[in-house]
């Protein structure tokens, strides 16, 4: 039985006590907010949790196994180091940390101590994303092109963050994941309408060695919700559209060969259009599958998909992304 | 009477004809296109036309008044050249020239000889854009914050240009006549899959001096077909989608206002949400109203709004856009 | 304070339990069903309510004011009737019961007793349908010429009732409210795919006095799940797609008009298409609206819209159309 | 060669004309119409061809082999005999004729003597509905349950008939192409809402001898467009979405099966949802592969299957229709 231990009752972290709740070999054993209100939701909902304000009653506390730490990103490092200190595996909502040097010293940390990492790059465990990748891994795709993600929306403005530190964790994620290929390069626009120097409009584009671009568009500004990423591929293509309920991905058979690339004047495009087919996809809730998944991880000491390296490498693209929107759309290496 | 002489009659040629034909007070006088089956086609479709192959016989004929260049962009110079210079009005495809030289050329060729040119900007003349460029003329947005164009299909590869040349001019062109501000700069990511030096995915971001900013996806290589641009203001949201039959605009009486912005932990963030309302729209065609406009510009002495200063204001985003795609999103003043 | 007591802990009964808990002056007070697992469900949720096996023991209780009943349709009248004789106001599930007698029969016990009905026709309390009634009743539409509605999904099939009795409620609950005019006449076809003798698709005809005619498609074996009506008017028309997230409700301005119909070879027909206008719904959730209503008008003695005579109104309908399907489409006057 | 004469130049007249001109061995030798400017349309559509103010011209002309009556039902009958008589094969718009007695009649004329018969039941030839029928004959849906179609617009009034004559044949002539098995009942209801005894709006249910049932939604008084068709089937089910660019038909593999039955309350549903599938479907012009298929069979004295006997069984649950929404929905035997 393993004892877990909540640090953050905000928006979010009822879905991780309600859900870690619901794992086999679990207990929700502590929670922690330094709000009275979020502790008075906490105790109605969970009655025979302890409750406390300071987070070192969770990250020091004998009794915790794990610390799931579902606070402001800028917090993440102090109280990440204080369990790992301590002892704990930590579950850390995403963005893992603030910045590069943060997520490395707590890798370092993790490892010395033999604990285990997780980052809540909960997409990972939808049915429509573990469908991408099989495709992806089977090459049903063939060769990538492209992988073109919109994630607009009239969206909540966080106070401490911009739109690429809200927003992008999620698509940079999913691509990390799907794609084997590592970036090497990105640049980035957008806009800050509010005189905060916190940007609620961006543009990222993504380089890779091979023959493959991502780009991300994110917007808290936009009248309609979208959340569609097409991923181009040399023998398919595929559209996933999270707002569909029961068709999330469509993989068209459709494609485009070019010959005789010698001579432009020469060139004969070929067009493939084919059958479109949308594989059933995996309903349950994402975020149980993912916390039973670290449970299992830590029982049988594996490392976890979204370990602290896949936070540290979606932490990296997003401080590069910073980096090149400061500078009006600099490329900035990875 | 007009007599109309029209250069190259591929894809786009026919519907000049046909079109131009339609128009009060206008005569298709002569078709020219130096392949033989386009001939035999123009000859069957207009009878009474004179058919030629060197296109000296329209640019320089006494019988012509209006020369319509309806041929690839790297020919357009040339062409609209020896019509200017031989005294005849030009309306010219878009994009105008393949580059900002050639355009200043062309647009003091014809001021001093007191002529008329128009570039096929066709979308300005749709119900549509019409009701766009009301609305944000009539400030029913606010200040504008963004424009944000996708334009993606599974598309027709041009020969010799990219898709930045192939599909950004109907997006810049109506930004341009939307939006009464100038861009002062632009950065352009994207890709060539094909090895042909022209990139076939492209992504483009337009910097005002304002509090604005404009973005465009273009994409050959989509497995779905994508027409839509959103533009947000301060006080409404309009999103365009071309692809609907009736509902081609909606605008959205949703807005977000940013309060106590000294302190960001003061923020207060206030949403509107309001009705949608889809203005109906004129949907007579396009190309018909734009060429009996151009008609009634030449008689009336009066200058189009697709005027060649226009045309050039397009060609020079391009330009832009291309020296900063080699430059992988180097920004480059306008 | 008024003293709830519920009925019937299944699909159903949860909901009702918890927005009863969230009504001002309230107290869920007690719960009874017969089967273990749903009172293991209901302790867990309400810690503080009382458990009870046998419906009596609500009923015929000197603390309870108010009996909601959430039952098979089959059990409501013996409920009901039970409640009433001891002088409980009681919110029955819908359909109110199992044929015209039995309601008949409680809307007279109830107005012996000086005591309330009410009906859960939850939909009349959503956002989408009071925006309905508003533009009928302020003739936004002019006089109505159709109502045409279609509930289709893969759907849970009913035990003991056919989908008439299952799905039609939501629909002929919604047209009663929003058509002032009562039907004089139904026919209603369907079919059985297996052997229960109970309709998994059907489809009724309503008629009326006037100039209009109501049509509800009702199907259980949909591979696509669409809610969606038509409501045309003389001025008007409207679509509501109970599926839409933020447009549930879209008013076209679109009608047409015949003159000369003396002859119909004179006959001239007039289009009108104008614009489309999607009003903002409230979103608050309706069954949370509905039990505070019915409270309130418990409170200060005011008969609630959704009274047993409108629930009567609704049974009435729903037998004639059984009788209709038995019969095949025969013409049942009301 | 077969030589092509044409009677009615309207709306859908020169759609046949054009057509049939591209169809190998076939000349359109003649065209009638009783309009002048019906007649100065087709002359200059087709310079060559003579032109009539009287069919007989067309129906007793010795150099006619083929006659298409593109003219209103009423006259469909008087025509069609004349041609017959004269010894021509004919090509006839939907419906096939005003009443049963008529298409019998035509049927028994063109057997004696040896001529064929096609009826422009046009949609028999699209992409999309050859792919129904290779799916239902190739039992990929398994036993069918149920054929609803929604056929519903704001649309043009026709003149002398109502919205059944008018739009079911579309939906009628595809559901007795797909569906071996013939009806035997026919109910409909609906309205006149303009005092011409002409139903605008109307609801059509079939009944089968076999589980399978048919509905058809009709309306001429529509906002939005629908062309929608869901065929459910044992093992699949089908949503023939006619307004869809790309993706005309999905195929749903989803069913579900009731065990038990003998009790209601042992009852098992059993639910099964699998992927969706959009198979690709031909685009070529429908109208043109049916022309050409008419005229291989006069070549090849084959059958047509849009042949007399197909229009025949239209036209009686055309008439049944009639009979049945003229009693109030009364149950008409075919």
């Amino acid at each position: 039985m393993l004892n877990i231990g909540i640090v953050g009752y905000g928006y979010w972290g009822p879905n991780i006590a309600r859900n870690f709740s619901a794992v086999e070999g679990v207990k929700v054993a502590a929670i922690c907010d330094n709000r009275q209100d979020a502790l008075t939701r906490a105790k109605k909902a969970h009655p025979n949790v302890d409750i406390f304000t300071d987070y070192r009653d969770i990250t020091r506390s004998n009794s915790i196994d794990v610390v799931a730490i579902v606070t402001p990103v800028s917090t993440h490092f102090q109280l990440a180091k204080d369990a790992l200190k301590n002892g704990k595996h930590i579950f850390v909502e995403k963005p893992f940390t603030a910045n590069v040097m943060e997520a490395t010293k707590l890798i370092e940390l993790a490892d010395k101590n033999s604990l285990k990492i997780a980052v809540d790059h909960t997409f990972l465990f939808t049915g429509a994303v573990k469908k991408i990748k099989e495709m992806v891994d089977d090459r049903k795709l063939g060769e990538l092109y492209y992988y073109d993600s919109t994630r607009v929306n009239l969206g909540l403005f966080q106070h401490d963050v911009n739109v690429i530190w809200d927003l992008a964790p999620h698509d940079l994620s999913v691509m990390d994941y799907v794609i084997k290929e590592k970036p090497i390069a990105i640049t980035a626009t957008g806009i800050d309408h509010f005189g905060r120097n916190l940007a609620n409009i961006a543009y990222i584009t993504v380089y890779f060695k091979s023959n493959l671009i991502a780009h991300f568009n994110l917007n808290w500004l936009s009248p309609v919700k979208i959340r569609m990423t097409l991923i181009g591929g040399e023998k398919r293509m595929l559209v996933w559209n999270d707002l569909e309920t029961d068709e999330k991905i469509k993989i068209y058979d459709k494609g485009v060969s070019v010959k005789n690339t010698e001579s432009v004047y020469n060139l004969l495009v070929e067009y493939r259009s084919g059958d479109m087919w949308a594989p059933r996809v995996d309903h349950t809730e994402a975020l149980k599958l993912e916390l039973a998944y670290f449970i299992d991880c830590i029982n049988k000491n594996k490392n976890p998909i979204n370990d602290g390296k896949a936070g540290l490498r979606i932490v990296e693209m997003l401080e590069a992304s910073d980096a090149s929107l400061r500078a009006k759309g600099k490329l900035i290496k990875l």
